[in-house]
């Protein structure tokens, strides 16, 4: 039996593959060395690798110089609690998000804008990959918009259940009672997307690398997640998608 | 300028990648098909793919039967905050989240392994891929132990520095003043390894599959940050390498 409340903040998590990311790979493709770039790499994430072997053969030593002149370093303060409080506070926060669940049915209640700008600020201060923060959070609230998006992500999400995915995919997810019907993207009053981006782009018009983007916007969800939590907003479950071609 | 303090616990993520997830690989290639199945699961993420089509084949109808009669349903019960409160909650925990920084300087002082234990709890609150929950969280204490981690890492990490990341690997990270001495492994007083599964194991020893792992355990490494910013005890930077061999 499900006992599934209503409530108050959908979070859709649509990790984007950037279409880019198949043109490095028509690139790599062209190149005609994928087999040795996979032997001698064995042990670089996928992710990384992907977007790194684009400018291997560029020379950008000096973009280092011209970045550094800009940096602003932050004095690092840092307080310790008694131990005693240390271990209360940490046996609240577990408390709190333990009572976490990856609900179905969301509430159409309104919520402060400032409360979203909050959580996505408290994501934003993740860490990653060299600091490259490859990440882009796009909060929508039209309803239209919104609808749109659970077109495109009941299609892809069906296509999941019927081909896509496999047998062994759909007799897993059984238990969950789920399916590709998701209309609490209608209902909440506010969808956060987020995207990964596999490369930035430099002040010069070039392509940067974004090392770990996957695993680093991941982190930022978890603490996107726990901001929610915190809140007390429960969030909707993470819809981990990847789109190759969403634009 | 640096103005680093010494902090209390050095949190250490090893995404290990199984060696089963060569095997599984090795699979692949041998059904000589690894086109064919780019080209038809485009969208599929990748960690999915890869342990995805060992199974097609298998036929296991019956294991959600039998794994449903175990499933204990929790009821789900929601508070939700005045509108004010919301915000401040939200202004506060992103106030906090925002003083989290990737320190290289780790004090030795103990902290409470209560502490350890209810952090590592937050973090397996993350949801995750079908709920496979496919994370591994090791905690090591004892300095000859985290000598040898220190051991390997710096030896894979000098190796990404001289020749396997390249060259505008190392130009990017220039500016971070990074390199891969990483004596804090031996002066933090707790090492908390995190560990990818990329499957697990069924009661009657059959591979399971575990969708979505990289992304899943990611999530739970940013849980598992801000549970540690909650009782200001500043974690050491996420050390986001895979390991493809260790074992």
């Amino acid at each position: 039996m499900f006992f599934l409340t209503p409530v108050l903040v959908a979070v859709l998590c649509i990790l984007v593959v950037w279409i880019f990311k198949n043109a490095d790979r028509n690139i790599q493709r062209k190149k005609g060395e994928p087999g040795a770039r996979t032997k001698s790499r064995a042990w670089v994430d996928e992710d990384l690798r992907d977007s790194t072997y684009l400018h291997q053969a560029e020379e950008d030593a000096d973009e280092w110089q011209e970045s550094e002149e800009n940096v602003e370093h932050i004095p690092f303060s840092h307080t310790r609690y008694p131990e005693k409080e240390m271990t209360k506070r940490s046996q609240e926060f577990y408390e709190l998000l333990n009572k976490r669940r990856s609900v179905r049915f969301i509430s159409n209640e309104q919520i402060p804008m400032e409360v979203i700008d909050n959580v996505i600020k408290a994501a934003g201060t993740a860490p990653s990959g060299a600091h490259t923060e490859p990440w882009t959070f796009v909060v929508v609230k039209d309803p239209d918009v919104k609808h749109e998006i659970r077109k495109i992500v009941e299609e892809e999400e069906e296509i999941n259940y019927m081909k896509r995915m496999g047998h062994r995919w759909v007799t897993d997810l059984k238990k969950l009672r789920t399916n590709w019907i998701k209309d609490y993207l209608d209902s909440a009053p506010v969808l956060i997307l987020i995207f990964k981006q596999v490369h930035g782009f430099a002040a010069n018009g070039k392509k940067t690398v974004h090392y770990y983007n996957e695993i680093s916007v991941s982190i930022a969800c978890g603490i996107l997640l726990a901001a929610l939590q915190i809140v007390k907003t429960v969030p909707k479950e993470l819809v981990l998608i990847s789109l190759l071609n969403l634009q």
